[in-house]
C-alpha cells in the first residue's frame, strides 16, 4: 500500500538556546511532579531530563528496586512504559495545546540492564503530522551499548486539549 | 528472509481438567503474591485470572486510578506492562523449569478504557519452540470491543531457571 | 499516554449475503488483476480470496517459486508485502471511497511454509475510525499451524479518493 | 518479564578498510546476481550497496515503476521486503557460516517516496548475539527526510548453513 501518509513534517523548526533552557526546566518538572500522582504516569517520576529541543529529549534513569524483574534487571513492562511516557513528553516540546493518543507502541529488548546502573534514555521526534507523530527512543547502559530500542506512533487530537481539571497542561 | 525458525511448535499438548484446576490456582496465587512485591510486576497484582491452560490464559481487570493516564483512561504504558507479564505468565503454564527474557513486544491502541471498566484479557500461547516462544494477547471492554491488542516474543533460555532467592518459581 | 483514539468503531455493519457474494467476487476480480499491473501490487496475483465480509476477509495462496527465498520456503518479505495488501483489501470492502496510506506493519514469523504448500490466509477488521484502521492476519499451513502472524494499521485519508487513471476504483 | 536476552554483543570487532573493500564489493555482487533469481528476493536487484561494514550496510535505490503502488509512491511491501532483505544481508557481513530466520519485521511510514526518487537506505546491525541479532534501518528521501524507519530481528540457526544447491553462500 501507499507509504505516504497524511502531510509533510513540521519538526524542522528547532528551538533557540534559551527556548531549549526554558523547555528542560519544564521537562524536568513535570517529570519530579509525577511523584505526587496516583495514576500510573508515577512510575515515571525518578526519570530527569538532562537536555531538550523540538527533535530530542534526552533524559537518565539510575535503576532500583521498583524498576526491575525478579531477576533483579530492567522490567521490560517499565522499559515499555518509559517508551510510551518519554516518547509523549518528547512531542509535547512541540504540541502544547492539543490532544494526544497512543497508536502503536514497539520494544525490542537487546541486553539486560542491572540494578544501580545509571542509563541514558534519548527520545527522538522522526516526524509530526496533522493527525500523526513518529518517535523512537534507546536506552543505553553506562557501558555505551543500546539495551532497548522502541518506537512510539502518536495520534493527535485537535479537539482535546490536554488540560487536567487543575488547568495544568501536562503531555502524559 | 526465511520465515522457519528454529522448529517445530510443542504447545499442542493440552492439560487434562484437574491439571487445569492446578494451573489456575497457582496462576491466581501468583498475582495475588505480586501486592507483596517491591519490583516492577507489583503493577499487575490486581489482575485476576479466569482460567489457565497450555493455549490460553484468560484474565479480568477492573480499572482503578493507579491504572490510567491523565485523562482516566487505561494507559498505554501500563497495557503495555500487562501484555508483558501476562503473556510471559502464559507461557509459565508450559515452561516451567525455564528462564525467559523478552525480546519483542507490540501493543496496538484501539479504543479506550474508563475508569471503573472490568476488561477481559485474553493471552494465547500461538507456539513454544527449543528457544523461541511466541504469544498475542487482547484486552476487550465491557461492551465486547477489542481495545488493546498486543503481542509478546520471548527466548528461552536453558540455562537460567527463573527460581529466586527463596526457591519460589515465578514465572515474570 | 492515552490508549483513547480518535473515536468509536464503525465496522460492526454487516453485510447481507448477496453483498458478500458481490464483495466476494469483486476481491477475486482485484486480485487477478493484478497480474496485469507492472507496479509493486502484482507480486499478490495469485492470492485467491474465498470470502469477504466487512469484518473478515479470507484468501488463499499455493507457494510458488516466485514467493520463496533462498531456502525453497515463504519468503518473510513476501509474507510482509501480504500481510500490507491483503489487510488494506479487507478495510476496502468497508473503505470505498475514502483513499489509505500505511502507518504500521509488524508481522511476526513462527513457522516456515514449504514451496507447494496450500495457506489460508485471514485478515480481520478490528476498527475503522474516522481517520485510521487496525488491522490483523494470520497464515495457517495446510497442517493448521499459525505460520505467519501479521498487523497493520492504516491512515484513512478523506480528500484522497482511491481512483487510478482509467478511473477505477482500486484498494490497494 | 527481564530484558536479559541470551548473551552479549559480538558486533564490535569491526572491519580493517581492505576488509571493507572486500565485504562491498561482495555485497554489490549479491544483489546484481538478484537479477538472475526466480525465487522473491528478485525484487531487490535493483539495490546498490555504497558501503559496508560490520556494523553498517548504506545502499541507494532509484524508485521505478516495479517498486510503486497504486499511487505511484514507494509501496509499503516493497519498503517491508527490503526492511527484511537488506538487514539480513548487512547481518551477513558478520554471520557468514551460520543459518538465519526472520523472528520479527516492524516497519513505519512517515513520508511518502516518488517514483523516480533516489532513496539512501541505511541498515545498522545492533547486536549479533549467539541465538538472536538484532538489526534497524532507516529510508531516506533525497531532502534528506526520514521516508521509512524499520527494524529486524533475526534468529541464528547454528546446524543451518546458508549454502543453495550450487555451494553458493547467500545470506538472503
Amino acid at each position: 500500500m501507499s507509504t505516504a501518509n497524511i502531510e509533510e513534517a513540521t519538526t524542522s523548526c528547532s528551538l533557540r538556546p534559551k527556548e531549549q533552557d526554558a523547555e528542560l526546566a519544564r521537562a524536568i518538572g513535570e517529570f519530579e511532579h509525577l511523584s505526587t500522582v496516583d495514576n500510573f504516569n508515577r512510575v515515571a517520576c525518578k526519570v530527569r531530563p538532562i537536555s531538550a529541543s523540538a527533535e530530542k529529549l534526552l533524559c537518565e534513569l539510575t535503576i532500583e528496586a521498583e524498576h526491575v524483574n525478579t531477576k533483579g534487571t530492567l522490567h521490560g513492562g517499565f522499559s515499555a512504559s518509559l517508551v510510551d511516557i518519554i516518547t509523549a513528553r518528547a512531542i509535547g516540546v512541540t504540541v502544547k495545546d492539543k490532544g494526544m493518543a497512543s497508536v502503536e507502541i514497539a520494544v525490542s529488548y537487546l541486553l539486560p540492564v542491572k540494578m544501580g546502573d545509571r542509563i541514558e534514555i534519548e527520545a527522538r521526534v522522526l516526524k509530526i503530522g496533522r493527525n500523526l507523530a513518529f518517535t523512537d527512543i534507546e536506552f543505553r547502559r553506562p557501558d555505551g551499548k543500546v539495551a532497548v530500542k522502541g518506537k512510539h506512533t502518536v495520534a493527535i487530537l485537535p479537539n482535546d486539549p490536554p488540560v487536567t481539571a487543575t488547568g495544568r497542561v501536562v503531555q502524559f
